[in-house]
Formats: structure tokens, C-alpha cells, sequence
């Protein structure tokens, strides 16, 4: 998507470690404006699935969900990350590995919240190894929804998690992919896409 | 509020402890449509202030201030929980007493993001003993940054936050106030606003 893209460009800043600080309107400062338009361009990619719930994960995926959702006219349900484990009867929960925290947490949604009755469209701000989507897509197949695909501001398309996910046929959309990126330069590659 | 009010007695559950659980609509799940209503009645109460940025702290603030970020128009930010102490350069930092965990952590805000420039809608989901909100002021006041009002979504009347932070002189417009609840017969009972 142009727009992110250039977005990017003119206000990401490449650190060291391959970090991509993007704080001034992802993350930390949203720029709503942008959301609307990231969400106009998911409506237009899964415009064939009957999605009817969107899943992400505190708290830096919020902001894009509550602006598609309004955008997709459904509700949205955020996993939480649980101070310890809660393997209570209301919800379901698994384990996610920080790449960032280098620790494992705990996160749930109730079951109230993610039923065999919905088609779910996950959202997330970034996409690396993909540690945080696969915690999400386990607590989707426990619930026995089905999930209609996933959508990604940012993939760092040099790390692991899209491959795997495409590989598994899920549907993925990541509005920009990063191809490559130089800490020193500070010069930021997208892959092309075809479309 | 009457939707909110309507919306919290038909879905509301009163718990032990003067806990409502409303992770249904407001703060796990959440209902944009609702948010959107909530947003148009806070920029019609605060029409009157120059508000460019609006405020917020993670994880359950951040879809209520999103969805109100693109009411008004403007960008928003949220406080992060930090880890460790960040006492750097670049952040204002302070320490929030939290009711339900009964320990203190570290919310930041990046300096980039608040400046004496801005005029500031604090946003919250829940206002009780007015923790979060205090951290929240403070961060604010460290900027330089001009608080025009907040706006909570419900307040728990008969805690102590609402009142002192009115007794400050601050704007502040909750949009449900619950005058007391009772766990026995589950009734909820409302403020009445002047109106």
C-alpha cells in the first residue's frame, strides 16, 4: 500500500537489530487518518469473506482493529495478556514468546467472545516470526471459529512469520513488506507486490 | 449518557468487590458502533475547547480513544506500561498505583508526542479511585501540554476520583456516573445529570 509505504519512508527510522521504529504514527502516536485508509484497503482485500469478528492483541494492534472494525461494521474482541496463568473455565488461553522480551506470556479471550459461529479477521500491527499471530491462530482453532485471513501493517518480510503462515494457506495481507533494511544507511527496501 | 446507561444495564454484570463487568461492549470486546456515539457526544461536550490531541493509557483506553481520535480529527497517543523504569532522555515517565493488582508500574509517554503546544482530551474507559488519571495529568503537566478535559466512559460515583478531580477545576464528562450497585440483586443505579 503506497500510502503506508511512504509513510514509512518519510517517518520510520531504522535502529539497530533490525527494529523499525514507527512510533509517531503506529504504535505509540497512531495517526487515525491512516488507519481508516489501511482499513479501506483490507475491506478491499478480503471483500470475499463473510468476516463478521476482527481478533488482535494488545496493545499496539488495537488502534488499527477499532478503526476497521468500525470500517468493517463488526465488532472487535483484543486477547489479553494475563499477568498469570488463568486456566479458568471462561477462557481460552496459550502461551506467546516475546522476540522483544526474550519470555513467554499467557493470553486469553473468553469464550464468550470467539465462538464456532465466527469468521475472524486478525489484526496486527507488525508480523516478524510470527510468534504473537500463532498464539492468536491457536486460540481461534480452540474456539472453533474460522479464521478468514490476517491482515499486517508491517512485515518484516526477511523474518520467518509470513512465509509460514502463507505456506499454510491462510489468507495474508501486509499493507507494506520490508524487504530489507540498513541500520547504517538508514535506507528501507519494500518488496514489490504483485497485484 | 442513555445509550451507554441502556447498554450497561442490559449487558453490565455487577461482581464482588464494586467490580462491573462489561467486557462484552466496552473493554475486551468491544462495540465501535457504540464507541462512535460515545465519541460524537464527547466532542459535542468539549465543542467549546481547542482540543488537537487526544490522550489515552493502554491496553483498555486505547479503541475507546481511537475511535474518538477519528471523530475529532485528530491524533492520539497512549501511555505505555513500561517494564522497568525508562527514566531517559526521551520519555516522560511516572508511577500509577493499580486497584486491581495492588502494585505500582511505570507509564511513559515519548517527549516527541507531548509538547507544550498540544491541547490535550485525556480518554478512559473506567474512572474510580482516579490512579491512572493522576498518572495521566502528570505526564501532561511534565509536557508543558494544556488539559482541555477528559472524558470517561463510566465512573464509579461513589469512589473518590470523579470528585477530586472536579474539585481541581478540570472538565470532566463521564459519560455514565453509577451511584451505587449492589452484587446481591445486581441493580445499578445511575446518577441523574444536570442537564
Amino acid at each position: 500500500m503506497k500510502l503506508l509505504e511512504e509513510r514509512i519512508l518519510k517517518d520510520g527510522v531504522v535502529r539497530p537489530e533490525n527494529v523499525l521504529k514507527v512510533d509517531s504514527f503506529l504504535n505509540h502516536q497512531m495517526d487515525v487518518k491512516l488507519f481508516v485508509e489501511m482499513a479501506k484497503e483490507w475491506k478491499r482485500l478480503f471483500a470475499a469473506k463473510p468476516i463478521n469478528k476482527i481478533l488482535t492483541i494488545e496493545a499496539s494492534g488495537i488502534g488499527i482493529a477499532a478503526i476497521a472494525a468500525s470500517v468493517f461494521q463488526v465488532p472487535v474482541v483484543f486477547a489479553k495478556k494475563a499477568k498469570s496463568i488463568n486456566l479458568d473455565q471462561d477462557n481460552y488461553c496459550t502461551k506467546i514468546q516475546s522476540y522483544t522480551h526474550r519470555n513467554m506470556y499467557d493470553v486469553i479471550v473468553s469464550k464468550k467472545f470467539l465462538t464456532k459461529e465466527d469468521h475472524v479477521l486478525i489484526l496486527d500491527d507488525f508480523l516478524a516470526n510470527g510468534c504473537a499471530l500463532m498464539g492468536l491462530l491457536e486460540l481461534v482453532e480452540m474456539s472453533g471459529a474460522v479464521v478468514e485471513g490476517i491482515g499486517i501493517a508491517i512485515e518484516k518480510g526477511f523474518q520467518k512469520g509470513g512465509s509460514e503462515i502463507r505456506a499454510a494457506g491462510i489468507q495474508l495481507e501486509s499493507l507494506a513488506i520490508i524487504e530489507s533494511m540498513n541500520e547504517d544507511t538508514g535506507e528501507i527496501v519494500f518488496r514489490a507486490k504483485n497485484e
